[in-house]
């Protein structure tokens, strides 16, 4: 009896060795692809240099659209698919002016307007600063921001070890520091920049307006030009801001999910949705934001095709529209999964840069979690430290209470704040192999939840 | 008596708490200090663009020294001293020249001498190509190769995980293509740049010479240029490269390793050294290689000094001279050691560039492995995975046979050879975050060694 014991311990034993390693060398071929003979960073070139700043609404959004499509249908997926969805269309226009008169005479100061603010008039505003470092601040100076521009300049905090960490501790700034400013009668706001440097380049992003509260133009300062004005102020408290802005929002457009799918051959009801944002901020490129996160969905279907892999379950790769200013794309797809009661088994989004690979996040049960950290030591060889016990992303997060697992990818977030919505999220800015490890990862992954589940 | 061993482990199991939790706020400390105010960033700008490259022997590597020592003098430190070293004097001349003529007519291409590399005389080189991949193809070609210039083009395998595992593969092209060349009468050498990508900067780098084997000139090709000239190989084989190299090796030249010391309160005789290179290529300004290596080993003493620690062991930072073309510091430190018979507990080397941390490797027993492994979860939130079974530096290698400890702090290694060695190793490509976070993994497991030991 012993014995017998002992052969079958051996048995599942060598069965499970055998398994690892199939699995193993599943995953190698899976990365020998992306790195030998990869589309990602081509296609990411493409996007970034021949497309560019893609922000909802825009002609370059549209174009962005059929690049994707078209590049999806030629390589003969078993659909290939648009979802209408309607954006919000918010425009620049012409590049903002921004200076202020202190002690030592003129300086122009880089600044850019907030996704969503209003402009100014032709005119543009001439008003005194108020500088503060939190909105509580504001609050308790309530009546004594009035006819004034509202200053915040509280910087990312660089004791954070994780950026993101920084970035959500100061972000309230610039989502909300318009609305409460000008509930006290603040005729604008200029946010520091969201960026973990001190430079030239001012950083944009989304801002909040409430409906009963008075719109006024917002703007974030380069984290440079916010020093520079902290100090002049300093020298100077009367000194007198001058800011034109040329932004508007116009009547909604419609635009599209970019959709295309892999069929499973067993399950083909399960879907795992890889996914990332297909718009971006107008100013650079959208290279790391989330141009990075598009290529390398694509490339998950991209490798499964050229590997000649037949998933058990159906492997679904989503370009998400307008996650920078609305998330109407997520939100209008999670709907139409709803209403047709598809089964999202697990949904992954790329959208922290195309950084080198570290981690992913998962937002799920116990269970499924337990699940993903047994299959994490399948990738540490290839980046992948661990899974850490929350992660998913703007445009899949509307998939949770559908009880789909979300799941984000981490890669290194050192350098994400340097180049985050600024003129300098560019292809230059992106690495060629730690685009490809990451696309590496996030394959890999798909792989092994299309062939054991969760 | 149960009870009695059940409160001795209690009490046990608190002091470890205790010991655990007082190590990881000393750790946060020494974080939080090097990440708010750090000296390392602006000491590499300094050193990377107000003296730049400083090869061996070079002006600019006499004035690193300068500059370094009278840093750390102004430390106040125990000791600051210079210890003396006769260094290689090679030198690279006029830039050099190089282009073929093939059926598209004549086409520029960038090379630069390899380091140790002979000259041409001053015509310059005009010759036949006759392109291999390996050095046993040349061997196999023999006599063929006789009155050509042998072009090595195997490029850096881009299915190697980890950087330097390609670096290692692909370098003999470098590091021995002439001599094994030149043994069959070819009359020059070209090597494809050991570059992770494809881009036009070629990678300098030292290669071999031989007591019997008559030298003949040898350079890098960008990586670009190596495909150019490959495909214009296939279309015509007879083409004609010339080269023009004006480098040359001078009479050695005194120089220094740089040396500060924090003296051990309990064992001041066991020494944890840390350090970098001082010297770098002379084509790029040397800020990753090793530029970031020394200005983080400088500032493992300044937190030390900054926040009070009066470490138990002795603390010695020691910036080698001439790692790159000669390694003399390295092994004229080791000789010093021995002769004065000091105990180096261990040494660390940061020689990998200023990227965001991954791991420490060690070269050293089980124990002191175990040890180190011992103390990495106390990193792990800085971003040390893990502690690899091997490891070290050039410059503390010699230390080996007096049995350090050897460590070697390994950074993200995926953007390092897109600079290494070329024109594009500028300060500009570190970001101040990822080489303060390496600084700080390095202080806190100096601390840990030199409050406990290995």
């Amino acid at each position: 009896m012993k014995r017998n014991v002992a052969i079958i311990l051996a048995m599942l034993l060598s069965s499970f060795v055998l398994y690892a390693q199939n699995d193993s060398l599943q995953i190698r071929r899976i990365f020998n692809q992306i790195l030998s003979n990869g589309m990602c960073y081509s296609r990411l070139d493409y996007l970034s240099n021949q497309i560019g700043g893609r922000l909802s609404g825009s002609v370059a959004a549209e174009r962005a659209v059929k690049f994707t499509f078209e590049t999806l249908k030629k390589e003969g997926f078993d659909s290939v698919w648009l979802q209408p969805v309607m954006v919000p269309h918010w425009v620049r226009g012409a590049k903002e002016v921004a200076w202020f008169k202190g002690k030592n005479g003129r300086s122009i100061v880089a600044v850019c307007a907030l996704g969503g603010s209003c402009g100014t008039d032709k005119q543009g505003i001439t008003a005194n600063i108020i500088e503060v470092k939190s909105l509580q601040e504001v609050s308790d100076l309530g009546e004594k921001v009035r006819g004034k521009i509202v200053f915040y300049n509280r910087p990312m905090n660089p004791l954070f070890i994780k950026t993101f960490d920084a970035y959500s501790d100061a972000v309230d700034q610039r989502a909300m520091g318009a609305v409460a400013a000008s509930k006290f009668g603040a005729v604008g706001v200029i946010v520091r920049s969201m960026g973990s440097n001190v430079d030239k380049n001012p950083h944009t992003g989304m801002m909040r307006v409430q409906a009963d509260v008075k719109q006024i133009p917002a703007c974030a300062i380069s984290t440079y030009d916010a020093e520079l004005l902290s100090a002049a102020l300093l020298a100077d408290k009367d000194l007198k801001f001058y800011l034109k802005m040329n932004c508007e929002t116009l009547p909604d457009v419609l635009s599209y999910n970019v959709i295309a799918q892999i069929n499973g051959t067993e399950k083909s009801e399960e879907i795992i949705l890889v996914g990332g944002h297909l718009d971006s901020w107008d100013n650079g490129d959208g290279a790391h934001d989330d141009g990075a996160g598009c290529v390398q969905s694509m490339e998950v279907l991209h490798t499964f095709k050229s590997l000649g892999i037949k998933p058990k379950r159906s492997i679904r790769c989503v370009l998400f529209m307008n996650e920078e200013n609305g998330a109407r794309g997520g939100t209008a797809y999670a709907n139409y999964a709803k209403e047709n009661k598809l089964i999202h088994l697990a949904a992954i989004e790329s959208d922290a840069g195309g950084f080198t690979p570290r981690n992913f996040g998962a937002t799920t049960t116990e269970d499924k979690l337990r699940s993903l950290r047994g299959y994490a030591p399948l990738l540490q060889a290839y980046g992948i430290e661990e899974v850490l016990a929350s992660g998913g992303g703007v445009d899949i997060g509307p998939l949770k209470e559908q009880g789909t697992c979300l799941i984000g990818f981490g890669p290194d977030s050192q350098r994400y704040f340097d180049i985050h919505h600024t003129a300098v999220d560019i292809f230059d800015k992106v690495n060629k192999r730690e685009l490809e490890l990451g696309a590496g990862n996030i394959a890999a992954l798909v792989w092994l939840i299309s062939e054991y589940g969760l």
